[in-house]
């Protein structure tokens, strides 16, 4: 299923190394103002090569929008909007043809379809979540308007965390470092870190937080999509994502009620507000007005400079190699996707709710 | 939405304190020959009154199959199935008609839908999950003649951890005392745990991790209906859960890729297998044929015997009082909500799996 | 698939001598003050026995709503509503249990399902669609306060045709009389046919032609839920519906654009119009404001006083014997069916626009 | 909603005169070798300017394959074929603009999303079909694997009617005439009557039949989801159509149950059979092994060379003039349309049913 959400709704196609990659946005709001310089900002945010701690292949990743827009506005038609993909035939990748690469999804598709494009990955490549991106950048617009912002930030690389609360946290500080971590003495340590893995031909995971912030009370849609539950399920679609926590989290198992629970109170200008926000902004499901917080967890990336022990299409024992640019690790390069389908979720949920307006 | 799976799906309607609390299945195999003592017998694992460290509250859960039977057997027709609420009318909510509790999902549905059933916290409550304990003794039931094997049981309770890979353990335990948990050792220190909060009229959080053996290759539907996400998806949609991680999870962050990578072989019956499983049995959103295992945070239940404080519907500040008989800790019920929708999850993706075969 | 709609999701399940019929509706609007007696009395206009000209079987069909009410409203959650059956078990169905009944479901459902509930045609019975008119009473009420009326009349039996456009029909004269036609002498003619067809132990076709008053300019999802397409879809899942028509239809066929093409004016009030109206109040899959309005046709009921041939499940050759009490023509009863999918279409539309105002 | 499907989804995006339209097709079987020159043939069976009575517009109407397909060969991944429009901007659509054309989509669109792309009709021109044409030759080539296979051709023009039953007709006439009616003798009539209409700068309707033979039994989804129901909503999506009847439809109202309804035999090779079909193949919404067949009403096109009255975007009266080249008869540019619908909804309703089997 290439297909994401309920009212807006994106749909995916493209592989890694076929003719392009794109997205067609059913269910787009009309006369929305198209920022085609914020999309393009946003793809480049995910881009290879933007920096020295990611993959130095290069993809210009430009995009074209071929339906769905007029005068500059949305249409409320589907838009589509296209990433072609450069040089793409001219690679060689004999070496893969036939081998099951350790922990990617080259066994499981071909076993799944009988068949797989072997070519970089094929459908199962990261290179299909810059389609994301460009839906999430005009999600964003358009929550924007409504005053909703999704902020997303490395929060982890391996062993070395940042533990302060967002609140703490200066979010202008995110793009100003290779590893977008809004903590700069963190920053130059995970950096470190990621040099160092890449030198060995290794690679490592991270984290990466997330914040929702002025979304309006009561979205969501209990029993099944409840917003945290597609904010979930959005993330673990996401390439080499582990874990989805909201909230308190994995932490909030170890507290009492009586510690956890998000007093109520009206503040000075009428607002109900919670004292604590253990709830993450969320309360069966739907949103309660304070901020939407979650963690996702990336594994390390499954492709490494080094020899691995694997099997081949017919089974025999062989060797994979290590070849070509990639990752050590994802987490930089992902933030802007976490950010994408978190507006996604945002938008779709906000679309659902006004339904019953 | 109301409503969760593509292929089997299953709508599952009622309050906590309305008439009924029931569910459609919508797309069940036909010929299924239905174990309706299993079906109760799933329900008998939720339900209140079942252990002294449960809620100590009396519903017999007793189920009626209203559609989709004909002796004995499916029909392939919408499976309703009811479980008839008791003495609902005769209790008193006043006390929570015009509070809202923290932590609850009082103050979002009111804000959302403008009207809320408050009686035991009306469409909130974890009643509702009865009725997916019934579609998932279903889902079981086909699994099983596939020879899938779901079995979930708690692994934490506060700070008390079963830190034992599944492997070692004997699930023959899980059902053995009354907090479920493989270990009796640990179990044991569970339970005091939760009697002794529950003595302080507290309550705690807890973990539940799963396993599913023997899944075939192939199940799962990339890019966004990736077997995991749905799998987060489905877990994150159960009251009080907060996170979700599968195989390696957020404690894979901090490997290298070179140790998370799981080796692929060939066993001398020639079945393919991975020498580590660090994927969780699933690899591009497909499983490959390893165990699928995964985690399920439950913050602690948010109903105190305790004062809290709190506002009106009008806004205005006011004490919430604890009342009623309520869980101290929600996973040992929970085990078996978890094992359901996972089997939800497994039986829809079968399914739609075997429409390419 | 027993769902129907996309913002307003009604799920019909139950068979002919099961247990009970019933219809869970997700996606209801909150706060609707339910008015119970007229869901009753549009069961009643469905209802076998009310008439001489319809089967005299007795079924009270009294309902039960078991969830998604509270002090009288709708409260945003799944209403699910019940219709038991009487006695049902206490009939004998072994003159059907092994053989197929000519022109009915019973082969069909046989070959799909391999089992299949023959008593009464079990889920492929006519007594599905009393789950629909209560629903659709909902969808109605609602309306209501939109002012969107919709109005269906028995226009055609077997070849008596009533000819003059709606907008000369008298709606009031149609429960008037037993067939449901406005026109009092040509409902006579109906009746007479119908009794005289029965007498034959035959049965006859028939056309109910609907009418929808007051919809607001938009509702439609091109391309492919256009509006008039999902009120296609919606009739022709109708039992023994075989054809559908909107605005000028099969007729329009024949004319030439000069003629058919609906030229547009400003009103005095300043309100858009068309001259005529052969687009039947929708362009481009989407309502323009005028009058939509819709022929159904039904065939015969395939159920005769009659012996057939036909064949068992073995696939030897059999006589099959008429038998029971069976309508002779289907129309006067499904009038309110007709009108009760009309309105959970417009309904779902109402609200898919909804999201985008 | 701009996608169809449930198995077998197609997506399509794009506007008359933009850049591009085109198709993402997701749920398509993997390893079907795809014979691209089928396709490009079936969208030359769309294409304007094919023949001297369809439009003499010059669309090349050449397709580009972006993903989903790898050395030849479908991959399971979204399949997104894209037909670029040419020199789509170097027109002039000033008067049209401001105005709304009669029977157009024009002021529709205008009032549900607030802006137009009013260049050639933008997303409400027919040219969105030839995005279905492509996704319908796919799913013809499946089909065709399989021995099911689908016909139509042009059974009216105006009042010329080809009267005789489909088993009376040499299908191989279809294409031998620029009218596609496999009767040469009507054809010949049918084409006069389009000349000369087109001379007049008039349209007229028609009416395409189809017939899908081979269809395995028990394909189709009741209770909503009836065979016949997405036929018919399938069709009725088609621009210009106004209804929809299969077997005997409409006629079938003036028959009696004993004259219609298919009494059930075993033929000599031992399969089941009707010994007539006014079910048209379907029983209950399922198929039934015998011929499926319906009819499809198109209505007279709305644009005519002459001027109209008309309001423009203001709500003045103005005069809607006849501009540019266009279809004086829909219909023998509409057959493949037809065919390529019925066949995306019996792939995917074939789909469906392999999940159960």
């Amino acid at each position: 299923m290439n297909t994401y959400g309920k009212a807006f709704r994106i749909t995916t196609f493209g592989e890694s190394h076929g003719t392009a990659i794109g997205v067609t946005i059913d269910g787009c709001p009309p006369n929305l103002e198209l920022d085609l310089e914020h999309i393009q900002q946003e793809l480049n945010r995910r881009r290879p090569g933007q920096s020295k701690i990611v993959t130095q292949r290069k993809e210009p990743d430009q995009m074209q929008i071929v339906s769905g827009i007029f005068e500059g506005k949305t249409t409320g038609t589907p838009l589509t909007l296209i990433i072609w993909n450069q040089d793409a035939k001219s690679k060689d990748y004999s070496h893969i043809a036939t081998k099951f690469r350790p922990s990617h999804a080259d066994y499981t598709y071909q076993q799944k379809y009988g068949i797989r494009d072997y070519r970089g990955g094929g459908r199962s490549s990261a290179r299909e979540t810059a389609a994301r991106v460009a839906a999430g950048a005009i999600a964003k617009q358009f929550l924007a308007q409504k005053g909703i912002k999704v902020t997303a930030y490395t929060s982890q690389v391996g062993n070395i965390k940042l533990t302060a609360p967002y609140q703490q946290l200066d979010f202008k500080e995110i793009e100003q470092n290779d590893v977008r971590c809004p903590d700069p003495t963190l920053a130059t340590q995970m950096i470190e870190r990621i040099k160092e893995v890449r030198k060995q031909g290794d690679t490592i995971g991270g984290v990466i937080s997330a914040v929702i912030e002025n979304t309006p009370v009561g979205l969501g849609e209990p029993a099944f999509d409840k917003l945290h539950a597609e904010l979930g399920k959005a993330m673990l679609s996401i390439n080499a994502v582990k874990g989805f926590e909201y909230g308190s989290g994995f932490d909030g198992v170890e507290m009492l009620g009586s510690e956890h629970n998000d007093l109520m109170f009206k503040d000075e200008e009428g607002k109900v507000h919670t004292r604590s926000n253990y709830s993450g902004g969320i309360q069966g499901g739907i949103s309660n007005g304070e901020d939407i917080y979650f963690r996702v967890a990336f594994k390390p990336v499954a492709t490494l400079m080094r020899d691995q022990e694997s099997i081949d299409t017919e089974g025999a024992s062989v060797t994979v190699q290590g070849k070509g640019r990639h990752d050590p690790c994802v987490v930089p390069r992902a933030v802007v996707i976490v950010e994408a389908m978190a507006a996604v979720v945002m938008l779709d949920f906000y679309l659902r709710q006004q339904a019953y307006q």
